[in-house]
């Protein structure tokens, strides 16, 4: 009999793998990028869709979704899954990041958090036990530890306060997860941008034990090269045989070195987003379609690209539904933005499997370089 | 060798026909409903979803196209089929009734109207002739003559002006189209509520003579009582043999009524735009998915539809994105409230077919009565 859930890597490039995670409802491939469907839906998009696009896994959040339509309303109409027709894997946030981010309307202790609704002002709590309740109600299949995003910039003792609190959460996240065969749990590394706190949090983890080990507290306005320079060595204080999940992240140039250096899962709004303020993601670079220039070209947006916004429309066209503001114009650019983000780790995979990722990057970059686009 | 254009009926029932147009770009199924598509989209569509409900040709809007993108443009990019992908027949409207509506904003004279838009405040002009020339660069299958909609309510003596210029550019717009083979121009009667002045108005137009004929001047505010005495003499005041169009009906008791009393063809932005404000159509009447006695029914909308929102979620999902303001709520309800539509009259072209026309709208009407629905 074979684990319900399970790592395994077939191939390595450098410190960059590439392989397949195992669960119940499906395979994910390594490296992995997973839309953000946020409040049960990847925004503009049908879930069959998101699907077309190559994506073996979504991401739902645990706030949006405590608040509205609820978890036990959820639950009682047959979990996540079925609510938004999503039949393969899903990881939920423990909603710990968004809570943290409500300023002005959360209480903070050693046993959790108090906040109110960003909707009506109604009152929650959220803790690792909820946390994990909640995540449970949903039926997801891998969930995260509940913790708190040390905020940057953070004086170093702020972040191993901020760290430690958050490995303490990890210990109870982790004995109210129980055991639940077929379902994940993944802890997450803090320690902001230092070595000594992120290897204490990593030896906290391991010491736990966890399915599979994020690292948080990135893409939170340190920039590219500070997170660079952290994961050059945060990856590898975490175990080499479970998957490394880097939350938030990123832009395809951020995905594109963190694979290098050793990640294995993302998530970003930025494509889903990105789709819909009219900024679009190519081989050559990046596009803002609104821009004038755009009006009249009768190229796709991406000639290598197989979305629909490629394949059956101009730049002409899709700069026209942006202007008007036309619902069509966030579907088809989220779509070629989906479509766009799996292809590149498409590219990725391939390139480890063959050994080849240093001249892949080094095609990805000198393309862009190349390229007379907008930047994003 | 056939017709480029041509009209045949396959069978009648009572007044009611049913039958094919038959264009180059492909087959009308009558009684047709043309889903508009304003500003080069259906709302929230993708082009081969709005197929996949049965639609056999799409509306565009004269004015909004000729505003944005500007009818040049499109004409360079390869015409409105290319552009939107869309390459079944289009129907373009005459930009007149959108014109008349900009009250303050217009200047009508005998030659046309000169107008301001109502994105930039742009001064544009609109007659026969500038209509005509609009609707070959889009590049439109069906053409409409350019018109004046009478207003309702109206004096005898305004609505026998009204009708009289309408009828003098429905000459110019006839001289206007010259001989296009493939394409067919249509005219419009008006009259308002006065029998007399429909049958001048018909006289007027069979004179001139049009691929088919439009009935104008309705659904502006008279009711649906109002509207069927007209339908009850005005279709026969039409030839016979060409195409009947009720432009902008309507609600699907008027389209049932309509098609009993003799129209063959209809547009409306009703189910697009009740898509996108949370009112679907079903078989029992009308849903207002916002409302709290959705929020946990795990029941389809409608259990007879075959599209996805009928098919692959629950009323629980529809009411939760809906009111979470999510994309795919407008983009699930459209597709719904036009797969009802479009189902609807295939219903009426089959009833028809088998001299069952009146057994159906019985049962149509009984099943509304029976239904515990919200009214639109």
């Amino acid at each position: 009999m074979t684990e319900p859930f399970r790592f395994d890597i077939t191939a390595r490039d450098g410190k960059a793998r590439t392989g397949v995670i195992t669960t119940p409802r499906g395979e994910i491939r390594t490296p992995a990028f997973m839309p953000v469907g946020t409040a049960g839906t990847v925004k503009a998009m049908m879930p069959e869709s998101v699907r077309a696009t190559g994506a073996d896994i979504i991401l739902g959040n645990t706030y949006h979704l405590m608040l509205r339509p609820g978890a036990e309303r959820v639950a009682r109409l047959g979990g996540l899954h079925r609510f938004i027709n999503w039949e393969r894997p899903i990881l939920t946030d423990s909603g710990g990041f968004q809570v943290m981010s409500l300023t002005d309307l959360r209480k903070l202790t050693e046993e959790g958090v108090t906040f109110r609704s960003h909707l009506d002002g109604s009152r929650h709590h959220l803790s690792p036990e909820r946390s994990m309740e909640i995540q449970r109600l949903l039926g997801s299949d891998i969930v995260m530890a509940f913790d708190e995003c040390t905020p940057f910039p953070a004086t170093r003792e702020e972040a191993a306060r901020s760290m430690r609190l958050s490995m303490r959460w990890a210990r109870r996240s982790r004995e109210a997860f129980g055991d639940r065969p077929g379902h994940a749990l993944f802890g997450i590394q803090q320690g902001s941008v230092h070595e000594d706190l992120r290897a204490e949090s990593a030896a906290a983890l391991r010491e736990i034990g966890f399915d599979g080990y994020a690292i948080g507290g990135l893409a939170v306005g340190e920039g590219q090269e500070a997170m660079f320079g952290v994961l050059d060595y945060a990856p590898g204080q975490l175990p080499d045989d479970r998957p490394r999940y880097l939350m938030g992240v990123g832009k395809p140039d951020d995905i594109v070195g963190a694979v290098e250096r050793g990640i294995d899962m993302f998530d970003c709004v930025l494509p889903t987003r990105s789709g819909r303020t009219g900024q679009a993601f190519t081989r050559m670079g990046a596009i803002a379609i609104k821009n004038a220039r755009h009006a009249e070209d009768p190229r796709p947006l991406d000639p290598e690209c197989a979305c629909p916004a490629c394949t059956r429309f101009s730049r002409a066209y899709l700069h026209h539904v942006h202007r008007a503001g036309e619902i069509i114009g966030a579907m088809l650019l989220t779509w070629h933005n989906l479509q766009y983000y799996q292809d590149l780790m498409a590219g990725l995979r391939e390139a480890i499997a063959e050994g080849g990722l240093a001249a892949f990057a080094a095609a990805f970059h000198a393309r862009r370089e190349e390229g007379d686009l907008e930047p994003v």
